[in-house]
């Protein structure tokens, strides 16, 4: 099956990589000419401008774009005027799920069928496969099918589900028609927003045992600073790359994540790369915000998102506040 | 009734003043000469050393302790030889409810009384008076009652609770027996913790009316910053301190935490003089400590206390965990 | 000055009565004629139909709407026809300030003026005054301020922010111009949501003090339950009646929201009129979805937020499938 | 290797089986025969009374203490009298790691060594292998790494770490000396509270996708229920088992405890087997007090751990103070 990508970043271009590698056929196009070089290196077919992309897929067209949520819409305003009825969008970056009603009401006054496909798997992609969450038309996706399949990790050597026999569905080969428009980007919204969370369980686990050695270090006593109340408690300097080693083998908590950050820590114990200003793309947000309109809690997803605002830097001004309270009421002076 | 004061910082030194207005004779003792001077020179009796303190001070000797949680075992070490049965010590710290079940069995072990004296009010209580929270033995506390009325804000011009009538008590005059030894310093604990609860929540609000001209900034497209979706609802240019004082009359969040807040904002709109850096002294730990014992859910009060942590940095490692995983899944380099 | 008020709930009916008190005459309607009557018997003019209402009112009209959020716009389209250019229209209800962008456009293509007002103070208004967080045109605002003066507190007993002589403005009075249209609502918003954390703050402390003697129940020992390390730490009955009255006085957590819970625990210690079971009006989600927007983070409202979601049983699945993972890896069975 | 094991349950029986299994012979007690009995018919060796279990184990003896937390000091009051100098306590279930060092210091004081070791695997570690946090004096340690290993799950199919080559050590084969008395159950802490915080991760986000199709349900309209704003962006009636099932291939969020979640939603999709009483078997709280006394945050590990509390109702009074206050300023009843 031919496919058209737009976008070679981090994951289109290891995605037409793929396709190709299972015997499809891509035509790919960036804004960047450099990201567009070496893939036609390896023998894809490059485009230089829009128009060409499109001219170079034979119809009907399969057009997947692989760009940052931010230049969905200016993509589509160069695209759509050159597609024509019967041809398919895919938009497999991460956009909002709510913008995929629009963008399908936009495309489908055209008769151009509109795919919203949830992408995970990173930059370990490639190898590894990549796990689809798809929204769209029955049909639509049935037709597309091939793609799917090649880009989807497969069954592999993960033993399927006990108990899932009867239930068929490509689900245990990594990729599903989670329902109509926008709904594969609604899964990958929380998958994300789940994603958040485990993150940050294991980070605050791993910096408590970071700190198990703090009953070593001396407390100043003055007003303004809670002593240790047992010091003795806290005496263990322990060796976290060996830990995330550890739990990776036969734990309630083993995890790709785990696996990861195992990788981190052999690399960089004491990750001096990092200086912990942790982005949010999107889909945490959207997460919570989902969880707050249907009145659902989300306390854990919720403190990982908002964990990440303060890492950089956004809590500031409520802190002020509070030190401000706090010289109010008890004369309390900051400590520096 | 006389009393002995040991320790002249923003609490103690107040509360011998507020102690003498109303007719009490007080001995004073710091560590610091420089601290007790003034209050000599204001007419109350001092002393230049423990020994002395005590000797001044007429038996059964009532003696406050006003120090730093850190320090009232050393002053309890300095003190207690030196006491005779039937002498009482208050402490009116910020110690641990539990610390006041050993040191009442160790002074109790001599026939020395001990009264745990939960104490808020900060640096307004010399005219406003202190709120008292007590733990101890009944017929002690009965028998020092003047003190506390005495410290205490006294029924003052806020009306009694509708309904209350019969129920009597000291605790419309603001200060109340709570119950045994720990009893005043765990209803001072909830206090404080409740009182980052409040100082939190108000601190939250006030950083969102600040961000509510958002819109205005321009935004950075790419895969690592999430845009914001609706600029135009996000124009506000707010003014914080009249908001503030706005709120001081008839609504739902009045209070004296508002109060302050809107005293700090007058002083300075942007809150300048802070770095944000916001102190615990203990109480919110231990009331969250508490509710984690007894299986009740703070979740309030474990975000205000963890964003205190927050605000000096103590989240840095788990940041960079964070940072590490998303780099190893996604080759995502953090922003500066 | 003349106003005309539709919706006499709780809200409406008291602030018509407020208004015609400082000699305003107002034009009453409600859906319901029960409604109305006793408005009319104290002296009101009331009008059986909208048509009616609007009829009985001078030009330019001045019509506030205090109706639940859902019913905005049903009013409004049933008002608007009747309305003339000139006429204004507040809404002084619990609406999300971004209905007021889109109301003010829609009123404004008539050339009729669009006010949103923030109004806080519940049942208590009446004789307390209403706070009052306006947004909209500045022209049309102050043409309105003899009503606002009206409903508002004024300066009262409170005394005046230290330092604010020079500052001057309404927000002494209790009510403030906040900004352009929707700013009402928005500090109206962020009010809401900073109460719903004070709220849960006050509840969180008081059930902790209610725990407070668990230490003198019995506990089962299996390995499905955790044992409280400590049952001679938690041995205290306290007087949760008498802890609320003694905070009201001298303490850093005295706020009028207390004085509401010493009532509520006189009338009724252990709460039994009560089942839990705490609604949410809109403004705690609207604020966490702002800050979700804006990326500050919100622990402490969004917790208290969550928790009233699930007091009425919104987090059942998530437990279960916490339930679902423990039996699978460990074979526990939940505890009855 | 011969070992000793105390207490039958859903562990320590398979540990026994496990390491019979890899050629150790095992001597086996439990309180209850019934639990003794399956064992002994597969061949192992069983004791009637903590007495003969101890005379059939030669000297130095290792006894493995798999009993619930709350047992373990009464199982050593039974047990330590009847032990020599030289002889080893293997406590392998979830004891706090304070009480280890109590324990370790009251058996030192007879020359008996005490070796805590976390053991994580729950019902599948027989086949699985156990993963092994292991605490104590190094030469002890070093002496049981044949028992260690055995019950460990070793090095298996799971690809060694990247760049580990030169690490060596045994986490690799899933089992570590974490470091003196205390550091396997403080690692297994940490673990447990890592655990509780990815289960809540994954709840939440399961529980958003269930409720993805509540726009299509109705709702009130009436000042206590805030309306969905935008249904038609809730409209998905999705298959969480398959979900689940796709998440285990090729996505970020792959994980056992997420295979555990897709095993429970293949059996039961509503979990209609399970009410949602989540218990907590302590290391959750104990992590969470060890962040506390730390002073480093754990918002997502406290949010886990409180949501368990919650959903065995013990935020009940919390609500009710609510319900109360909103009683009190709004006349808001509560909604059935």
């Amino acid at each position: 099956m031919q496919v058209g990508m737009i976008g070679l970043g981090r994951m289109g271009g290891n995605m037409a990589r793929r396709l190709m590698r299972k015997g499809h056929s891509c035509v790919v196009y960036d804004r960047s000419p450099e990201a567009v070089a070496p893939l036609v290196a390896e023998g894809t077919e490059g485009a230089a401008t829009v128009a060409e992309f499109v001219t170079r897929l034979g119809t009907p067209r399969v057009v997947c774009l692989m760009v940052p949520a931010a230049f969905v819409d200016s993509s589509l305003d160069e695209l759509e005027p050159l597609l024509v009825e019967g041809d398919t969008v895919i938009d497999g970056g991460n956009s909002h799920y709510q913008d995929d009603l629009t963008r399908a009401a936009r495309l489908g006054r055209r008769g151009i069928h509109y795919v919203d496909m949830g992408t995970s798997g990173g930059v370990w992609g490639l190898d590894r496969g990549y796990c689809l969450m798809i929204g769209g038309e029955k049909a639509v996706v049935e037709r597309l099918e091939p793609l799917f399949a090649a880009l989807a990790p497969g069954r592999g050597d993960i033993p399927p589900t006990p108990g899932r026999d009867s239930a068929g569905g490509t689900s245990e080969c990594g990729w599903l028609h989670c329902g109509p428009t926008g709904a594969g980007h609604f899964v990958k919204m929380v998958h994300n927003g789940i994603e958040y969370g485990l993150m940050a369980a294991y980070a605050e686990g791993f910096n408590i045992l970071k700190n198990a050695n703090a009953g070593r270090a001396g407390f100043e006593k003055d007003a303004e600073t809670t002593p240790l109340r047992n010091p003795a408690q806290y005496q263990y300097d322990l060796d976290l790359a060996a830990i995330a080693e550890l739990w990776r083998r036969g734990s309630v908590v083993t995890s790709w994540l785990l696996d990861l950050t195992a990788q981190a820590l052999v690399r960089d114990p004491a990750l001096e790369t990092f200086e912990g200003r942790v982005s949010d793309s999107g889909e945490g947000r959207w997460t919570v915000a989902a969880a707050n309109d249907l009145g659902v809690p989300a306390n854990v997803l919720a403190a990982a998102l908002f964990g990440r605002f303060a890492s950089r830097g956004h809590e500031l001004f409520q802190n002020k506040i509070q030190s401000a309270m706090r010289f109010g009421f008890g004369g309390h002076l900051e400590k520096k």
